[in-house]
């Protein structure tokens, strides 16, 4: 394959001017770098009046180098899976402008005017709409990618055109197995070591994680976008944008909906140490739970408008099905939230609102919160029978401890 | 497409000879074509000393004509699977000699020596070492294709090249739509037309049906045979073959499990009130239960040694987890056992072992048999906790009525 990385600033701006229409001959581009730089080069490119990004994605992982490759064939994975969520949940994406299979890259809308959400909720800032954003997007994009909605013939074409083994791979070792054992990829903190400890020898726990990793195998619901944690959404007043689908695939609704609710209660712990009045931060742990009573509620409403509105599958429908399925899906939600908290305290990539907390008994502290929720969504989370009662058993926790 | 259908003898026996090194130029070749005739044709080559068969697919269902198309892509899944079972269940499928995709043809095996098992039952015969053949084939040819063997990224490929939308959008259809409203491809009893409006009118047992058809949708566990009923299975003395995996794709285990288990319970039903002395089909009626536990037994304690011995994926091969696993899975196979009687029974496609009953009335008492067994093995599928319990239920229906 004759792949060529950009090498110079040209290379970039004349790639950007091929496959888009946003700029003249007359235009004098400038390239900035502004990936997080962990896998893929991600490069802004603007004039005095517009700007783009152009993303290219490598054969290997970027920060570790040829000695992990990694299929190019996800940029091609983002590319579609961007474009189908523009299609089924308007504007919550940056549009696409080009792909070069080619050179292995996208040039895309620049969501400049809005801030990563992680950032926003380190910062306790309550931006209005994002709550009910997050839970329209789940909605449009998982309900129109699902049987509730595709003829299964459309629906079988849709799992072949994402099938994305490499980055599967990932997150099966990364949310599924690494956690529960003493694997040297894990980043445990020296205090929390007797609390992984434990968690490592607990058999029912793992006996659960086993059968969410089974799911996440093998259950084609819907398109996922595979990777939604906090860093993946934009925010600002006016709403919110989605984006990184490079690990999309046909999975299991509740991992999408899961992930981002388990971020907002890893903010929820980090909160408990962060910098700041213990009143605004206890004030931001009660906001932080009705964002995710929000995002449910809205997913679920929604969710059930489309069925009720849209779905041609007869036996798919029946009400009676419709409400064991959502109940369902409440259960493997909390599941797969309790793995990416579990995953993100003492596993290889942890997050910032809990990782920024310098002193490291204060940081074990929020760690340990974390550890025990996690545990708490995976082990239960078959009881809940809906929303309300999680904040309710987190708001027991915070307050017994 | 340049596809053309075998119009003469001559157009069989030169593809015979292409395609398989089992004849020489001497031998005089006859042809007897021996498809049941519903979708494909299927020709016995043979000459003084040699036989074997000659299978094509045509654009369209047979009996139907041009009005159904049908993929041809289904021949090419029949030859991937048959060398796929031949390699992971030795000798149980005929051998493939030959296939070539132009032609929509494959060249194998004659498995003459061997009668269908429908057959066999039907005439009441106590074949030796079928139950446990089946549950060999049933451990290994899923064992081997599911995540408790293959690596994430080869069972990836594997569901990719099993992707069989056409055929199993039929099976979607007569069993888990069909037979649970008055649909017009149906075929009733007259006799039964009471007991057939009551069960449309089961909304638990229609949620209970979706389930299984979300599951049948969704869930990729192993490569499928997909439509092992007892006229896929060939039997004598020495064993059995199996054939006819046009329907392969890669789904939930239970589905061909509960399908040979039903095809069992079916004969149950039928022995009810098939010709012959009532001694004697009661005992056959306890051989089929007894063939029913030896079936599973056979699959439960081979799959488990397969994990035992092969699996490889840490978190799956925890004792704990493999014990709900194989419990699961019996209610699986239970389930689609139920969903596969009562289409036999209300739907389109009947089975001789009932159908053959001439009496109206005595027919739609081993119908109504099959109905409530079917209903049962869906309902209460969760609450088998083993195949003994199973076997308890049906003889407690049997002594009731």
């Amino acid at each position: 394959m004759s792949f060529e990385k950009f090498n110079t600033d040209a290379d970039v701006t004349a790639f950007a001017r091929q496959h888009s229409p946003l700029f003249s001959d007359q235009d004098r581009l400038q390239v900035e770098e502004i990936g997080d730089g962990n896998i893929n080069f991600v490069y802004r490119v603007f004039s005095d009046s517009n700007s783009l990004i152009v993303k290219q994605a490598l054969p290997y992982i970027r920060v570790i180098g040829e000695g992990w490759p990694l299929s190019q064939d996800r940029i091609r994975i983002e590319c579609e899976a961007l474009k189908l969520a523009a299609k089924n949940c308007q504007s919550v994406v940056p549009e696409v402008y080009g792909f070069a299979a080619e050179q292995c890259a996208i040039v895309m809308q620049d969501i400049g005017a809005y801030g990563s959400l992680r950032s926003a909720l380190i910062e306790r800032q309550k931006l209005p709409l994002v709550a009910e954003g997050i839970g329209c997007f789940l909605a449009d994009t998982l309900f129109y990618t699902s049987d509730l909605y595709l003829g299964s013939i459309e629906k079988k074409a849709l799992v072949q055109q994402f099938i994305n083994p490499d980055l599967c791979k990932i997150s099966e070792e990364v949310f599924f197995w690494d956690p529960y054992c003493d694997h040297e990829r894990n980043n445990v903190n020296g205090l929390l070591r007797s609390d992984a400890e434990q968690l490592w020898q607990d058999v029912v726990l793992k006996r659960e994680v086993a059968r969410l990793k089974a799911k996440f195998l093998n259950q084609a619901e819907a398109l996922l976008h595979a990777d939604l944690h906090s860093g993946s959404v934009f925010a600002n007043q006016s709403g919110i944008k989605v984006i990184d689908p490079e690990f999309a695939f046909v999975g299991p609704i509740g991992f999408d909906i899961g992930l981002i609710i388990a971020n907002y209660l890893l903010n929820l712990s980090g909160q408990a140490n962060l910098p700041g009045e213990q009143t605004e931060r206890s004030d931001y742990q009660q906001w932080l739970l009705a964002s995710i009573e929000t995002i449910w509620d809205t997913f679920d409403q929604r969710f059930r408008d489309h069925i009720q509105q849209e779905t041609q599958e007869p036996s798919l429908k029946l009400p009676e099905y419709i409400d064991w399925y959502m109940q369902e899906l409440l259960a493997d939600s909390l599941g797969y939230a309790g793995t990416e908290m579990i995953r993100r305290t003492i596993g290889v990539a942890h997050v910032d609102d809990v990782e920024s907390i310098s002193d490291p008994k204060k940081r074990a502290d929020s760690e340990r919160l974390s550890l025990v929720l996690g545990q708490i969504l995976i082990k239960d989370r078959a009881g809940f029978r809906n929303i309300d009662q999680l904040v309710v058993r987190v708001r027991e926790l915070m307050y017994c401890r």
